[in-house]
């Protein structure tokens, strides 16, 4: 399981990049495939499925790697994070092929600190990272997750913000999150963090636009902490009450 | 801003290396700044600081950076994941150089993604990441926070979980989590994740031993659907309610 970060091949890092080009097959969602570069893809079993192509893209891993052959399912981001590790590892034991094969996460650099590098610093205290996808999570737990994040003062990073299906999640989402927070509160969005196509949008609660987002979208909501700060997504960790921290 | 991630540097990317490689000065917690290579280190300024000197360290940057210098703060992990972006970005405002200095964060690898690729695919479903420091933040903020994302139902990733002062943190946070979980929840628990020392322990809530993590080990509580498969940690993201995942 190899997570490709970001994208950009300056984030990749040599171990990612080393199990890549040992590999004799490499599996994954398209547009991720298209990550890889050419040089580390030449020569081998290449698998490219489309988006809801997951069980297929997994099997189709397993089985390779079961008849002995070095194989990569690649994510973007971490592997980890609403990565393909999970249904990997989860399969691997439904096939009941635990004993047959080695297998492996190399972490990568998730999307929530790609786009919180872009924006300044929203995660430097206490996160919750939460999905608005509805597709395999009901709409009432995700509810529940974002009201007790909020309530309880985290920092919110959402992924999966916006489908065609799931057009108003977001903006709900905006809504709960300003009964709990001031409206000033900073909203980071990250359009293709590290990609040609980069647009960060920093803005507050009162001001943003959840129909700007779509899938791909990172958006981060601050804690009652956050501000901005020379121009940036702050929130303090607080060594403002403890130090004098002025030149 | 530099994240140096887990420490191996074969999880180093290229655009850490060229950022180190390009500075004139590179400021850190001195064990952060040994994990950077000496060939990155040799024939620059290099400021290496104690435990408790963040504000000095983040001064000296700034200054540095302020009479027109090239200068990296790093971090490990990840820079602005509980790193010293939030602090670097909170005083270059408190200092008002914001005119003379450009800010960037190049992301790294979280220990939270590090320790999650050890012990499986822990992070596949939302997760909270919660310090249990009370240096900067008051007790029962770090209590309410614990409470809400166990309750809600997130997989808890907990860092800082214990030090001589605060032994007894990660026992109640534990017993906190027995109050929602079932005994059988998987608890990993990662020290020096993708270092010589690496140790890793996969347990279970009932069986978990606080006293054996320190400082540095990150710690990993599942959700009510986490559970060992191939003998690794699992988080199911929910595809065995819509999909066939038998062989």
């Amino acid at each position: 399981m190899v997570g490709l970060g970001p994208g950009d091949a300056a984030l990749l890092a040599p171990m990612a990049e080393a199990a890549l080009a040992e590999a004799h097959c490499i599996v994954g969602y398209g547009p991720y495939v298209d990550l890889v570069s050419p040089a580390l893809l030449a020569g081998k079993d290449v698998v490219a499925t489309g988006m809801t192509g997951e069980v297929a893209r997994c099997r189709a891993a397993l089985e390779a790697a079961a008849a002995g052959r070095r194989v990569v399912l690649v994510s973007s981001g971490d592997a980890g994070v609403y990565g393909m590790a999970g249904l990997a590892l989860e399969m691997l034991d439904a096939m009941g092929l635990p004993q047959a094969l080695e297998f492996s996460v190399v972490p990568g650099i998730p999307a929530v600190c790609a786009a919180a590098a872009l924006l300044g610093a929203p995660l430097t205290h206490d996160f919750a990272v939460i999905s608005l996808s509805d597709l395999l999570t009901p709409l009432p737990v995700i509810e529940a997750r974002l009201e007790a994040a909020f309530a309880a003062d985290f920092v919110v990073a959402i992924y999966n913000p916006r489908s065609r299906k799931r057009s108003g999640h977001l903006a709900e989402a905006l809504a709960r999150a300003a009964r709990h927070r001031d409206p000033q509160t900073p909203v980071g969005m990250v359009k293709n963090a590290f990609r040609p196509a980069q647009e960060i949008r920093l803005t507050s609660l009162a001001q943003a636009d959840p129909d700007w987002a779509d899938m791909l979208t990172l958006v981060v909501v601050g804690n009652s902490s956050s501000r901005l700060a020379a121009g940036r997504f702050l929130t303090p960790r607080g060594y403002a009450g403890k130090y004098a921290l002025e030149g």
